[in-house]
């Protein structure tokens, strides 16, 4: 591999840039026309216009991007995340094309992307699932047969339910008895269907995900878990690395069904399992993510390991050069992901540095963003020997951290780091939703 | 320990802020009339000047800051480097005024500041010390006894001599029977003094250090080494951890001195044992820093410690937390040094970040640089994986750092980090200036 295009922009492109460098290969940057004056443009050996501001014709435009790697002679196609970097069309334009996607293979990407697909192939894998009747029913009889199996507490779900209608939490076969049809009644009113289903309910549960690594012959190792359970509208606020709420037999043991789940599926390259954790033994995978994440840089930290070299080399043919055991985790890493509510010029630009502290950004003093991307222009790590003294890090870390000229999430950042059910951990995915409500 | 004063500047001070922010410790910073915008005394919760730009009379005037540290309430004062931090006059007004130095005791300052108290201290305690005849002498039967002794080759040198005259290597009895009537003969005719000394000779000597940190209950650690090979004009350069020259056994045996000396001295605090380094099992103490190094960051970042911190608990009477056997090692880790060669204002400034990369400096856009001070202005320092790696990391880094405005030092370090002698790891500690002088 001489030669790789970074198909993205932003602070991930300049990641890829930097580790492609470290491994003395060529870079391709990719921009379009809002991002003429982008970092990841003046770092990359060669950049290439792919387009106008609007994404669909500029960082999705696979035909644009596959010639520009064809026109400067790129053999491989780093695409970052978002994007077209779960894309299966995209991942197989560019093996007929020539050109290494890195990666895993289209079909894989395709199975992972689609959710009912996932899960069966999870399942078959050995990887459990958030447990469900799967049969709709009509008669109590059939319902408590199937909330015996999966185990009470459950959440009872009209079929055509949607929007927290037609559906309640039952916790014993009595409760069951005296709610079943009145949620049966209430759904055949409102959505005119009274077909029900299960699925096990999770009171308190927190976003806890496996970092796994595979090459294409067959080895691979669980790089560590990461906690994303601070979450708003489904978009993750910051990640912690190690997850103390997972005890270490259930560390150990998702660690494992993910790796094999990744041998099962001959996964290639670098991923995530993501999982439900709702105490010890009880996790219930969700979903994968085929990809580099944003939140990659918690587990380098711990992990002492470098994500993106691992992806390239993967990609490059070679052999993971380390095995499980060699796998090690020192400390604890915090990120948190500065977003921008309003585009502009920086006019002051003052990131933090120093012991403990990384920043993975692609701003400079005088630099626009552009309205026309994802918010999320700088990500802050901080580093330091437990949760605690790490919090207290990233409170004095983004104090000194100046962006002026445009809005920025920095303050509720700060607001978050500062609530006292954060500070203890006792938080689940709804936990900043409901405060943020509240509020 | 509630409220601490930092007697420095620049980027040591802002380093000590944030490890005492850390702690929930209050700080003051103290600064002369040049340092007025300076980036230590914003972060510090008080500031106060003690004087004006000349150093005697604010950074090194012990009246003012004492008195800064009473009227502030400040219960210790840490030194940094440089400036007071090696003073065992200032350590001593400290206790006298019942503020803690953060330190050792002030006789054992006084000691390890007195070349020939500090070397004799360490003979007792059992740390080799470069081997010398000791005594002078007149006589070839004298000389070749004593020559016996310390082991050839050897360096024959006039006890009134200096400038590199009257001295000559000797690297077998015969030669110095050829030799030394000569030797001796050139002494008579330049100085007029006949008196010869002997002392081991050095071929290719690297300087090696160990990083200790010893408590007020008689616990001690080494934390590791650093090669700091690469000095110009006696100034280091650049700063290696670990030092890939040094063996296991040798290693081992270092840190096992240095701890031994550490607790024989009642040391208290950080601090570093100098050693020549000539080959396995060859190392010669030369002088003990009793204070936080430049170059402690490479330690940090391989050690997973955090120096500074030990540092406050330490002066705070608390026990190490950790024993010798919790201490591991991981990485690889390089600091380059950067300097200003000219003051004035920073035009543009863009410092790196990312995976493996931490500055420590005290720098921002529109700061001006003054003339007064140390011309270091920042520190980077990169982590990896190994040697190669991170030499490579260091020049991208570099490359993508820009200090408009004053020049610096940032091309000579990226021809230096070129250098073939330098990559192969085949230098001396006078290599870089064999190299400067000839080219």
């Amino acid at each position: 591999m001489k030669k790789v295009l970074i198909a993205n922009r932003g602070e991930i492109a300049v990641r890829i840039i930097r580790a492609c460098r470290l491994l003395n290969i060529a870079t391709v940057a990719v921009y379009s026309t809002a991002d003429r004056s982008a970092l990841h443009v003046q770092l990359a050996d060669q950049a290439v216009c792919i387009g106008p501001a609007d994404v669909q014709h500029s960082y999705l435009n696979q035909a644009s991007i596959i010639a520009a790697a064809e026109m400067t002679g790129a053999d491989a196609i780093h695409p970052g995340y978002g994007f077209l970097s779960e894309n299966a069309e995209f991942a197989q334009a560019c093996q007929d094309a020539g050109i290494k996607f890195i990666g895993p293979g289209a079909k894989v990407i395709a199975t992972m992307g689609e959710k009912s697909a996932a899960r069966k192939t999870m399942i078959a894998a050995g990887v459990p699932v958030v447990p469900g009747s799967g049969n709709e029913f009509t008669t109590l009889a059939q319902g408590t047969a199937a909330a015996e199996q999966i185990g009470y507490p459950i959440m009872l779900k009209a079929s055509a339910g949607g929007g927290g209608k037609g559906m309640r939490v039952v916790d014993s076969p009595e409760v069951f008895g005296r709610l079943f049809a009145l949620t049966q009644s209430e759904a055949e009113h409102a959505f005119g269907d009274n077909h029900m289903y299960l699925e096990k309910y999770l009171a308190h549960p927190r976003h806890i995900e496996i970092q796994i690594a595979a090459d294409q012959f067959g080895n691979a190792i669980a790089v560590g878990e990461r906690d994303c359970t601070i979450q708003q509208h489904h978009q993750k606020v910051l990640e912690e690395a190690p997850a103390i709420a997972l005890d270490e037999a259930s560390r150990q043991k998702m660690f494992q069904i993910s790796v094999t789940a990744a041998k099962a599926i001959h996964y290639e390259g670098v991923g995530t399992l993501e999982f439900l954790f709702d105490g010890p033994d009880h996790f219930y995978f969700m979903e994968m993510n085929t990809r580099i994440q944003v939140e990659h840089p918690i587990t380098e930290l711990t992990s002492g390991l470098d994500l993106v070299d691992l992806q390239l080399k993967i990609a490059d043919g070679k052999p993971l050069a380390i095995t499980q055991a060699d796998v090690s985790r020192r400390g604890f890493a915090l990120e948190c992901r500065v977003t921008a509510r309003t585009a502009g010029k920086i006019k002051l630009l003052h990131l933090p540095g120093g012991h403990g502290i990384r920043v993975d950004d692609a701003l400079y003093q005088g630099y626009t963003v552009p309205a026309n991307y994802d918010a999320m222009i700088a990500k802050i790590i901080a580093f330091g020997p437990d949760r605690q003294s790490v919090i207290r890090e990233m409170q004095m870390t983004i104090d000194e951290t100046v962006i002026d000229g445009i809005q920025t999430n920095l303050d509720f950042l700060m607001q978050l780091l500062a609530e006292k059910d954060f500070q203890a951990n006792h938080t689940d995915i709804n936990w900043l939703d409901q405060l943020t409500e509240t509020s």
